[in-house]
């Protein structure tokens, strides 16, 4: 065998969602031959991937048919997190910043962007959460960081603020700067500069994945985001109630909007139903049956998944373990599956949209 | 029997909330005796008084025990709903402004600012709804008014927008001018402004009461309508589950301050616990079990009840015809209990507290 047959075969190898196969993309690596046993490194776009499993055996497959069916092959999965940020604008570590949003608040666009923080950092991705509510912080409760305070660091001789870290993921929230009780009574043009701060004044340092858990709405905020980072893409949350759909719209239309142009990576439906414990054979539809799914067919935007409403999801957020990090498996597997989805949904967007661009109209 | 012997005999009728007697209160009126019969009308502070009954016969027996134990007593009951507005600021003919607020988003606050103006309304007061919630407007959707437009009409010589009516309510909202689909990408100063004309722009004409559905957060909106119209009191509304509470809080802080200080009419529990219709006798604390109680108790405000989380409140909602509009006795039951209490809170909030002055601090 030599790397030039084993390169071959490889060239026979898709990757569904890039639509090119494994050589052209560049995404195979260190081939070694010892006789009948060849190695090699698949480089995915990211470690979330859930094609993984699919591309391996193709991988053994083509070169067992192609090569040597006797070949004894070893497939190192690894992952080099695409991008499309260019190194524009603020935070050039960052390959992709991802906003989760609603339109509507209490869908549950916390506790999605906290889960999905968590599930795209499992596979060794390096991810951030960054608290853009500023009126309704809820990231120190789900981590658990009630009254903590983040330190401060001087980088290149600026002061920083260095983001917290629980459960491998760094995160920075208002809540962690101020009193729990306390409101924050502000008009628009302060709550945008303390999420400046929070871009250009927090040391998010080198991260595959930046995840921004929005407040409600489509005013200052979001605003000032598009104005401030290029977004890679924007995660809709949305409940399966007609009201929460109708503001999930707006939502959408704000990031599609032409000034704006933010691509929409998926919709994620939340409470889709209720299932007690003792009755796991019951679901009931308290919100509505499928009203995201059909969203997002109407928009004909990815649709990522059905998150229930179940107990346990609601504890995890109220003290300070998100489920993510619980051993809670049947939880677990609808915010895996989503974050699959979502880390894919990245993957093709890098691949196939041009760069996301800084809005600078001055709306 | 004499008017004077009625008269005092009732002033031995306390009204239980304001701490005095209904002659004192200047509450009985139209006293006509004929023979062993007498009538008298009480005019009680608003015609949702959940004290109705208890009132009517502490005077029945007041005037059994004291003037005549064989008298043949009808009390009309009637209500003059109280004020202390005293005509300062805009909406000189609104009697009181009560905001519907939260803190959190998605906790039913338009669930209940909507089924609270339609159950203070059904014992004859007059009552308008305000969808303050300029970017995620619900309004529509639950009066069923999707698509509809309201006219304009020329109140002394100025154009004005009437309030659309439905189910005997006064009801305007920014999604009755936008198109659904649209996103109200506004900052904080456009939708400040937006605000204002629906105080000023509106022809709400005499309200006994105007309920405000606010937008979450504690940001322009809010300091905008308090620096436009003195408001009577503020109903907060949270589910129990611990990140709603700690937003609530924050949403009691904002109105609390001295800078602002709008005293807190109580409390509503949403989402108590969910109900399965063919269980009725299970219930499912999904958010936790009394948090809003217990945040009532700690805050020290008043507990204004609690509402389950029941698929039939939702679709009243999502299909245009709220709960109280329906015929649905055991949902429509939380509300009717929890706009009484609310009434009543109003009333001993206009006779013991100073009228709220217009926050006229720049912030």
């Amino acid at each position: 065998m030599t790397k030039e047959q084993i390169l071959q075969a490889l060239s026979n190898v898709e990757e569904p969602d890039l639509g090119k196969d494994l050589v052209t993309l560049n995404m195979v690596k260190d081939i070694e031959i010892d006789g009948n046993k060849v190695k090699f490194t698949v480089v995915l776009t990211t470690p979330a991937c859930p094609l993984k499993d699919l591309i391996r055996s193709a991988c053994v497959n083509a070169i067992h048919m192609l090569v040597n069916k006797e070949a004894e092959v070893e497939v190192v999965m690894t992952a080099n997190v695409s991008s499309k940020r260019n190194g524009n604008g603020a935070l050039p570590g960052v390959k992709n910043i991802i906003v989760v949003a609603s339109g509507k608040g209490g869908v549950g666009k916390s506790t999605v962007a906290a889960n999905l923080a968590l599930a795209l950092g499992l596979d060794g991705a390096k991810v951030g959460l960054m608290d853009a509510d500023i009126y309704g912080p809820s990231v120190p409760i789900m981590f658990g960081a009630r009254g903590e305070r983040p330190m401060m660091v001087s980088v290149d001789g600026k002061g920083m603020i260095e983001p917290m870290e629980k459960f491998g993921i760094k995160f920075m929230s208002i809540g962690l700067l101020i009193e729990e009780r306390e409101a924050v009574v502000w008009r628009g043009p302060m709550a945008s500069s303390a999420l400046r701060q929070f871009v250009t004044d927090v040391h998010w340092g080198e991260l595959d994945y930046l995840v921004i858990d929005m407040p409600p709405g489509t005013g200052d905020i979001h605003l000032t985001l598009v104005q401030t980072v290029p977004i890679t893409g924007a995660v809709i949350v949305t409940t399966p109630q007609d009201v929460a759909l109708a503001d999930a719209k707006k939502g959408m239309a704000m990031f599609m909007g032409k000034q704006i142009n933010v691509p929409i990576l998926g919709l994620v439906e939340n409470m889709a139903y209720f299932t007690p414990a003792e009755l796991p054979e019951n679901k009931y539809y308290i919100f509505g049956k499928d009203g995201g799914r059909r969203l997002a067919e109407e928009m004909d935007v990815p649709f990522l998944g059905q998150i229930p409403l179940v107990q346990s999801i609601r504890e995890g957020g109220d003290y300070g373990t998100p489920i993510m990090a619980s051993e809670d498996k049947v939880s677990r597997k609808a915010f895996l599956d989503i974050a699959g989805a979502t880390a894919r949904s990245i993957a093709m967007r890098n691949a196939n949209i041009a760069p996301t661009k800084i809005v600078d109209i001055v709306v």
